[in-house]
């Protein structure tokens, strides 16, 4: 069995090895892989809570969120000129349900989601400036 | 065994149970969803073909197209308020892709695709039209 | 714009020219397409009835039915030995789906869904009964 | 703009939030989601590789298991009693992508890969064995 060290010792050696994705890439697609998991992770979570956590708004905000955070990732990592477009996209998305999150915000889990969220926006806001033509 | 006819029915019996999608949004579902099988087929059949069907360059161009497309029918399934911002995006990747196809049209299978990715565009394109403000 | 008639000629077009996989296989990549995209369907429409439409269970289950209903038919696409593990795998998830929307037929759309799980279900067996060693 | 420390410290609470889902699941989601994403990206790697990397059934194979790995993320998060199924199955394939990334590790980008195949073989195995009856 490995252990946590040795598995992130692999996950950045690996990372390192992608030569072509410049940082701002790489972080980026890292913050669209945290956000995408922390909203589908929520689903659950808040379906659970019920009241407002699943109100069906809220639901399908998450689920629309961890679906544009994967494909924002994929663009990137397939090095897709028309990445920044989806990035754009993105961070309206992200931001929109970091604010929803907000709302919810005394509860911790939905503190940390919108976080994400939030990091998310300003990365993707980021790359769709830096390389958008 | 369900014939080929009663699966046909039962979909569109399904279809019309969403009344809260207009027609021109099922039609872009509908749209989007053949695109994304079609890139998805395509991918092992470029491979398959090899030369510059296995471009590196295309196949990235079909996988990104594949995500776009789900993502694009995701977000009107889900009715959210941004999904005209996604078909926008959705509608530049298909283009892109549908002209990176019909370099190959001589190839039946590649024409076939070029033609959903257009069918997609305009779709996608009269979705952000109409719906974007 | 295309009309219905021409789109439908298109995708038998397109779907005659995959020749590498059998009738079997292009009729569940169909049924297993047509049960995700049902299920992705559902769950705002279940969210919006709310009640015990809305359970957790029931949403959970929507959400994994439609996930492993992709990957069934993406195995298939991309020609993988595994894909008919997939399968059985994908026949069980989509029984206890159609069972579960089957509580509720009185409602015509959870009916309809529940009848594309069991054309999946007998679709996703057969599929690994023949080809599972 | 957070820094990574404070990311960090973000997701680590995230996951304490998720008291639902035992230690052992945790891992096995991350460890899943570590492979999803090399896989992904070796796509494009390996494409640009070209020779043995960009082999059709290798191509294939890292798309197959890029899916299998999210789709038993996804039943491990939305808390599904069939999630143990899904991982036998989802070992299985990365197994035999593990075995395929190893076939050509003396590149340092594959090697890696493999070696996260492995870690999700162990620990779906693991998954598979303590909760499906």
């Amino acid at each position: 069995m490995q252990s946590s060290q040795q598995l992130d010792s692999i996950t950045q050696s690996l990372k390192k090895e992608f030569k072509s994705q410049s940082e701002d890439v790489k972080n980026c697609i890292e913050n669209c892989l945290n956000c995408h998991k922390a909203c589908e992770q929520l689903i659950s979570y808040c379906l659970q809570k019920g009241g407002k956590h699943a109100d069906r708004k809220h639901i399908e905000l998450l689920l629309c969120c961890a679906d544009i955070c994967r494909t924002s990732a994929h663009f990137m990592m397939w090095n897709s000129d028309l990445h920044s477009r989806v990035c754009q996209v993105c961070a309206e998305v992200c931001l929109k349900c970091a604010v929803d999150c907000e709302q919810m915000s005394e509860d911790a889990t939905m503190k940390a989601c919108a976080e994400l969220c939030r990091v998310c926006v300003e990365s993707c806001q980021s790359m769709s400036r830096h390389t958008h033509h």
